[in-house]
């Protein structure tokens, strides 16, 4: 299986120009970046506080005053810097620099003399450090402070945040670990586990890969390391409503390599999962490998919603049950599916699978991508596939469905994790091995790598997913491409040089091998006609409905273009579905997709609750609908994304 | 309006015999009645000690300890007394009417010296009476004590538990009321609004009237009494959670008589509907009855399930918005349904009217009867409409749904008020005013009453709601009888000593007169020919769904019969419903209904979550549904009542 591993190009290789991405990552960066540091700063209008750099200052001794925010605030600033770092390679700034440059500063002073580096510790209970790893957070927030060492580092060679992160590295393996005296534990939040391979990845240094193995290892083993923990600390934690939560909440009820279904929280579930894969890779531990297989397979084959959301109840974020998928209450949290594409991102890596690629696409083109308002301010932290803003309103087990996206959360987890993942796309988009570049997503730009000592490149034209036609000019010598060939696609093209060509398709890849000339052009052309997706039949709640679909898409209608009750309107079997180009006030240029559809008209005020007439299904609407990530961009109304599908 | 009003006929003058109910009520008064006095107890084997009793000694200071249970575990026993004392009425039982005696004891010993009654403070926290009204339950817990005193007052003629809670009531109007220097508030649960009609009804006096009308009228009225209890006592009270809930979650966010809409806790809005109801009805206040009217029509022909359940979330037992009906995550308490019960029957004393008797069957043969177990020791508090075992399992958002009846639970409200209930079914099946009786629920048995001075009675023989014939021998002299023509019947026959007869029928009771000779005989067939009953279009949760119907009672699929998947089930809409009757294990005799009906086969465990094909459903299946009552009789599994209805 390992043979095959492939690895990314390098950050500031990949350029994002135009088409769809193009201005996406012009808006995250001129617009949602600086906006995330005013308010890291406490200087957002229509943001509260977030405290975050205050704590550092605090922690540093440069300013007095409480911590403030949650536990885990430290990490958005990680997150902040992360992004911020991959924006650089995207979309060179100067004083997004300094910015980074005065944030690590902070940072490396608000390390302490031993290496620890926590504001919330430091601040409020120095002497508490490490009693909780289940619920404080502390492993958490290093690693994604790690996380954004490395890409700063990567982007531009500066390692002042690498060197502070190697020392609070060091700092927790004199703490925790497998030898006497030390703590035997593992984080309540998976997160430092990925984290500490980016870390040896790019040092070297082999304890960051022990330390990591042995999170991974030591996880879930009996006895259970946070019940023992709890008693020796007692029940008055930080956050003692997690006790009822359960071990599987934090993925601690088995060992990982005996665990066969996604349980509890989502996100720390597939950052978890992230770590897993890493160090399966890196060990060539095959055990592990199908473990993390077997997950992956359980998250996206059995407990997915068509949109790439993943989680379906709010209480506790977490995974449920196999086909338990409600739309309507679902959390599908924009966090986890970021993680989702995290985790395919390096299941690919390890093996390109078409279908994985597919998972990746479905994830960051529908729940990630809706997770931000197209003014890059306002954002979704959950994802429903079917809103009535009245019974968002006035029913709480509705409580966390918002028919709006709001400025800003107090919890600020997803909008830094949006930014990072876009900024970093090129990452996701392309990946190499000795023989071939992999084309995962189709991206407008270029990427420059070297293949078996040439200096190569390949530049990308599209308007993908909106345009089928995807121009690719491959330049430097001998290689292979493989080029992703999405499970939806019925029919395509490729043409090389203009004539239509023929390629050994493999795993959902066309592999297209040559001695690339100036001038040579290879064209894949895959057909979007929009689809029809049906649900397993164990899918209680998709019952007798349809999505709809066009290229990794999926659309869904809003009250704007339909009026109220969306839930009667009936898409027959046979009704064409048409693709059509459209410019919007809020929404922007995309291509909508129209049918022929029929509705029933709304009762009476006072019609019966329940009487012995069947709904008449007889007025002719024509269904207008959007991709699922536009959503909630014009105003407050009804979304729905499952149709029903009826007769006619 | 007020000139129609009837009254129920005195408790002991009905009796119940065989038939439908005759077995549930012997069951009830037989093992009921005594299992839940040992629980009350602490002695039933397999409930936990209910420390209710023992709290009554405590405070009575014939014992020593410390309270148990809730704040308001008193009402157990208040409840208890009362359905106990009916249950004397319908079936006669020395050693019953020796602990109801002994139950009395307690309570009048644990009275204290001013005329205060409850085990709680008494025993806690004696200083902290009266401070929160909103949380604490006092008024609830006296309110329900009145029932019960009044109760056997009327069966038996004893009347130390009236004394007592006139005790109790006096001691509250000293303070509690508008005067200066008492506490301008009302009840945090209304119940003592209607206990106090039914006390002033039993005695006459004056005083109880003008409690339960300042309840009423002073509720909802600015400044909120509760926000000033709150800013005066702190936040620090016994049900700090409540304090989220907001004030609909107690009625207190109008005037009663502003209200249009049912809001907050579901049980809370009924027993108030109910003092609301009593107060408008003795004042001959129509304002006050156009209210009352109004949230009746609100609740039954917006937010009511078809099974008569009412209060679509968990979170607060509440109501919710209009049409906002979800199956699967239903809340739709027993003690709700039960309460609509109350509510109905008060209404169709102001007026006979055939769809308030419609709603008080619907709540009675459905949701109310569903809260008990066949063997009468397992009882549900929550009546969805769907269930999947698997799915309440491990999805959180379903925790409160539970698959089978538990045995009893720590907070013991439904049970004993399910007891008193069908203890008192007299009461709610006729009616008298000056010149008619009606019946509004057929129950084989007989009352006795006295119209105009002479003495009468009928005699009613039937096994409906299984059957549709109903016999009446009415006796005594000229009257006339109004008979419930339930709004699902499309046909009826009636018939006067074997002829056919024809009856005017005035909103939904035929009336027939006549001097009524021995040997006279009355017969009413009933249409029960299976329905198909479809929710308002506004319903999104039973979109192109049928329920199915007999007489009162509506039906529903069970996995026990079926296997898993009822979702799957699709009944063609001409699909010919049969009624057929039946014996099983753990259901006893009842009539099913069957119909055909296509299912799809089950997917393979590796198959697709999406794809492109349509699920087919052409698999026959022949539908085998029961009465909804009887559901989870037969062990664990999926239960659904609104079946996807398809075409073939």
């Amino acid at each position: 299986m390992f043979e095959q591993a492939s690895h990314s190009l390098k950050m500031r290789d990949v350029r994002i120009t135009d088409g769809f991405w193009g201005k996406m990552v012009q808006t995250v960066c001129e617009k949602m970046l600086p906006y995330q540091w005013d308010v890291l700063n406490d200087q957002a209008e229509d943001a509260p506080p977030s405290g975050c750099i205050r704590n550092f200052k605090i922690a540093a001794g440069l300013q007095t005053g409480d911590f403030s925010g949650m536990v885990f605030q430290d990490s958005d600033l990680a997150k902040w810097i992360e992004a911020a770092a991959y924006s650089l390679s995207v979309h060179p700034d100067e004083e997004m620099e300094r910015r980074i440059d005065e944030a690590i500063e902070y940072v490396a002073k608000a390390q302490q003399q031993d290496g620890y580096l926590d504001t919330y510790f430091t601040i409020k209970a120095p002497e508490m450090r490490w009693t909780d790893l289940r619920d404080c957070h502390e492993l958490y927030c290093a690693g994604h402070m790690m996380e954004a060492a490395v890409a700063y580092y990567e982007v531009t060679g500066k390692r002042t945040l690498l060197d502070v992160m190697l020392r609070t590295a060091r700092h927790i393996m004199q703490v925790i670990g497998p030898e006497e005296g030390k703590i035997h534990g593992y984080p309540g939040h998976p997160e430092i586990e990925l984290a500490l391979m980016r870390m040896y990845q790019a040092t070297g240094e082999e304890d960051l890969l022990r330390l990591a193995r042995y999170f991974v290892d030591e996880r879930g083993k009996s006895p259970n390391f946070f019940v023992e923990e709890e008693a020796r600390r007692g029940t008055e934690g930080h956050f003692p409503q997690n006790i009822s939560l359960g071990l599987s909440y934090f993925q601690s009820h088995l060992p990982v390599r005996e665990q066969k279904t996604m349980e509890g929280h989502s996100v720390r579930a597939l950052y978890l999962l992230c770590g897993m894969i890493d160090v399966a890779v890196h060990d060539m531990d095959e055990e592990l490998l199908q473990a993390c297989y077997a997950l992956f397979d359980n998250a996206t084959q059995k407990r997915m919603y068509v949109t790439g959301g993943v989680g379906s109840t709010s209480i506790g974020e977490a995974f449920t049950a196999d086909y338990d998928l409600p739309n309507d209450i679902a959390y599908a949290e924009t966090c986890a599916s970021v993680a989702l594409v995290f985790a395919a991102q390096r299941l690919l890596h390890v093996h390109a699978d078409g279908r994985i690629a597919d998972i990746m696409e479905t994830a960051l083109y529908n729940t990630c991508l809706a997770g931000m308002a197209q003014d890059a301010r306002h954002f979704f932290y959950v994802n429903p596939l079917e809103v009535v803003p009245e019974v968002c309103e006035h029913n709480p087990d509705h409580r966390h469905v918002l028919p709006e996206r709001p400025a800003w959360y107090g919890c600020a987890c997803c909008p830094p994790n949006l930014a990072r993942l876009i900024c970093s796309l090129g990452s996701y988009a392309y990946s190499m091995d000795e023989t071939t570049l992999y084309l995962h997503l189709y991206i407008s730009g270029s990427a420059q790598f070297e293949m078996q000592g040439k200096k190569c490149s390949v530049s990308v034209e599209t308007w993908y997913p909106y345009d089928g036609r995807i121009r690719i000019c491959p330049r430097g010598g001998k290689y292979r491409l493989g080029l992703h060939l999405p499970g939806w696609c019925k029919s395509y093209c490729l043409k090389i040089n203009g004539e239509e060509a023929e390629a050994l398709c493999r795993s959902g890849y066309l592999l297209v091998e040559r001695t690339w000339q100036e001038d040579d052009t290879v064209e894949l052309i895959l057909d979007l006609a929009p689809r029809r997706i049906y649900a397993n039949p164990m899918v209680v709640h998709d019952t007798d409905c349809v999505a709809i679909a066009s290229g990794p898409l999926v659309y869904c209608a809003e009250e704007e273009d339909h009026g109220k009750a969306l839930h009667l309107i009936h898409l027959p079997r046979q009704s064409c579905l048409v693709r059509t180009e459209k410019e919007m006030p809020g929404l922007g240029r995309f291509v909508g997709i129209e049918a022929d559809a029929l509705t029933a008209a709304l009762p009476v005020p006072d019609a019966l609750l329940y009487g012995d007439c069947p709904v008449a299904y007889d007025r002719p609407v024509r269904l207008q609908l959007i991709p699922y990530y536009l959503w909630a961009n014009r105003g407050k109304g009804e979304m729905r994304v499952w149709l029903h599908e009826g007769e006619k």
